[in-house]
Parts: C-alpha cells; sequence; structure tokens
C-alpha cells in the first residue's frame, strides 16, 4: 500500500508560462528589491484570471450568473476519484461510461493524453476534449466538480456549448491539472481559488491527498 | 454543540480594496464582455503578491531563500489554533503564554483587536502588531504556522526584524485573515497560496473546517 501524500497537481505562475492564445502573458515585476537596496523583496502580478491551473466561473459564459466566489467551499473539499481515459481525442458519454465513476462520486478528475502535454514550453491546441454529449453524460451522473489536465475542457475554438452545460448546472470546472505522476484511484480535493469578487474565473491551488 | 461548518476567512479581491501603502491599487479588466458582444467573459488582474489575505515567502525579507512555492502543502493544510488576544496593541511573549497554546499544536491564528478593521474601507497604520519578543516566543514554542488578522503580523513600518525572525525559521505567516463571527477554538486549516515560482509571496485562499 501506497504511504498517505500530497500531490500538487498545480502549474507554477511565472513569466514565459503557456497562456491561452490571445491572453496576454503572466508579468511578474518586483517593485522593491533588497539587491537594489530596498529593505524587502515584494513583487507586483498581472495575469489573465484564466492562468495555469484555475477555475471556470459560470459568469464566464453565462451572463449575470455567478462569479467564482460565489462557488460553495463546500464543493472544492472532499472526495475525488481520477480516472484515465487514453487513445482517444473526445471524450463523450461511451468513453465515460467506460471509466465507471462509481455512484455517489461526486468530484471527477479525467487523466487523458493531455499529460503528455504538460510542462510543455508552447500551447497545443489539438488537445483532448470533452464533447457536449460527454458533457450531459456528467450531468445526468450527479458531478458537482469536473478537473480536466490541459486549458479548456472543450474543444479549442468550439468551447461555448459543452462550457455552458457544466456551468448553467453549477458544476464546478478546474483546468489545467498537472497530473503526471498521479494514480488513478480516490483522493481528498483540496481545489481553491483565489476569491475575486464576482470574477469570471480565478487561479487556483490545488492538491489531491491519498490515503 | 456547534454543527461542522466551513468559515472562509479570505477578504475578496475586487477593485478599490485596501492595498499596503505604497502599493498599486489592484485592477480587474474584462478583456473579453459578453455585453460587448463576446463569446464569453474574461479578465485580467493585476496586483501585488501581497494583496488582501496571503502568505508571506521567506524571500520576502530574506534574499535568496525559498519562495511561496517552497513551502510544504503539509504545513499549509492541518490543525490550527484559533486564540483570542484583546485589549493590546503589542502581543508580546506574556500575552502569547496567557492565550495557553497547547504543546504539540503548531499551527496558530491570533484574533485581535483588528478584526474591528476587517471590512474597513481603508488602511489603518495602528494595527495590533507582533513584537519581536512574541516572535521569539512562537519560534520556542515550536510554532510552524502563524495566522494574523490584519495585512502585516509586524508594526507599522518596522517589520523587519519579527519578519526576519519567523522567516529565517521557515514559520509560515498568513496575513491579512478576516475572523469576524470566527470562535476560538480548534480547526482544521486549508491555507493555499497561489503558486507563484519564486514569489515573495501570494495571495491566498483560506478556509477553517470546524468540528
Amino acid at each position: 500500500m501506497e504511504p498517505r501524500r500530497i500531490y500538487d497537481v498545480t502549474i507554477p505562475i511565472r513569466e514565459g508560462m503557456v497562456v491561452w492564445p490571445g491572453d496576454d502573458p503572466v508579468r511578474i515585476r518586483r517593485v522593491k528589491s533588497m539587491a537594489d537596496g530596498d529593505r524587502l523583496n515584494k513583487s507586483h502580478i498581472e495575469m489573465s484570471a484564466h492562468t495555469g491551473t484555475h477555475i471556470d466561473a459560470p459568469v464566464h459564459f453565462i451572463d449575470g450568473t455567478g462569479g467564482v466566489d460565489s462557488i460553495s467551499p463546500s464543493l472544492l473539499v472532499g472526495p475525488v476519484i481520477v480516472v484515465e481515459v487514453t487513445g482517444r481525442k473526445k471524450i463523450d458519454a461511451a468513453s465515460l461510461e467506460e471509466t465507471r465513476i462509481p455512484d455517489g462520486v461526486t468530484r471527477v478528475i479525467l487523466k487523458t493524453d493531455n499529460v503528455s502535454l504538460a510542462g510543455k514550453d508552447h500551447f497545443e491546441e489539438d488537445f483532448v476534449y470533452l464533447t457536449a454529449d460527454g458533457a450531459k453524460y456528467l450531468v445526468n451522473h450527479g458531478v458537482r466538480l469536473l478537473g480536466v489536465d490541459y486549458y479548456s475542457v472543450a474543444e479549442f475554438g468550439k468551447g461555448d456549448e459543452v462550457h455552458r452545460i457544466l456551468l448553467s448546472e453549477g458544476i464546478v470546472v478546474i483546468e489545467g491539472l498537472d497530473l503526471r505522476g498521479v494514480p488513478v484511484g480516490m483522493y481528498r480535493l483540496m481545489a481553491l481559488p483565489l476569491k475575486i469578487a464576482g470574477g469570471d474565473g480565478a487561479p487556483a491551488r490545488v492538491l489531491l491527498h491519498s490515503g
């Protein structure tokens, strides 16, 4: 049996990191620097609210709905299953059926072939994505939180429908998980986004506790 | 007995929020807006790494030491005690002795008269702070994580010594907790900062689970 351990599945935030095409790059500048004679080091950060490992809020795709600060902490912390779906580009209802998500498990993380893109220094448009059919399957299965291992849950450039299906149901969508080295199985999830008032999304720190 | 509940002790991030004197204000701008005909809403955020509820890294005050991403997640999650120290401006060793922090409790949150400043729309320089003597007491007591209820653990404009005593020992310092309505007692802490590579600090989401 594996000893109890913590997996930090968060992408580090740094200048030059991969961002969504069209987003401004992440900028981190020292506004105080001990090397320059200041009393302390202090930085200022500029980034998209959807940088790296992040959570989408309903208002990202549905005007007038809840911000990221409206997501209940009780959804963000609790049991989660990591299931593997490999060898396919589109994750549909049939692919999800094969993963045999146990009844009553309301938090699901999909580990896909996107894991090979983790740590790469460029954005890859041809990533594995969830279909509308797959999104409806998760809704019907009672899933309340979905985590994926690339920067969007949905097909590049065609993400509206899948996002709307999930977000209109109040399903928490975590994008940009780094699942390298994480075995399939049950964990305790802690996924805490910044509390941006009314935010359409927020960068998050995400941990998985085993055992 | 109180039912089990989650306290979100995080200050919301918004434009116009209180920032440390001299820091640039928080700026959140919609770079895509459905009201303007875009497919979705998307924001860009600009802020100090020490905005609102945040964690200080050793490199904030000690050049060449660890960034916020080097703090072990195992320190950031676990049992914590919230103790109250009221009626004094300076928290020294004697004040801490009176709180009777049990042996073996390594995470401590100090609830002080600063609680009356929470939610105010201006920065108050005259806040309750920890003295160097108090910082040494915590080090000697084996404390590994300290949370405070204003934007700095140390006296305004004179914070170097207290920060260095704590940070040089690898003690995690969480500043800017909103403890309104949080009773004293034991909780399970989850304090997750953004994973800013080498960062001198990072905004964090902080929850306390009771029961």
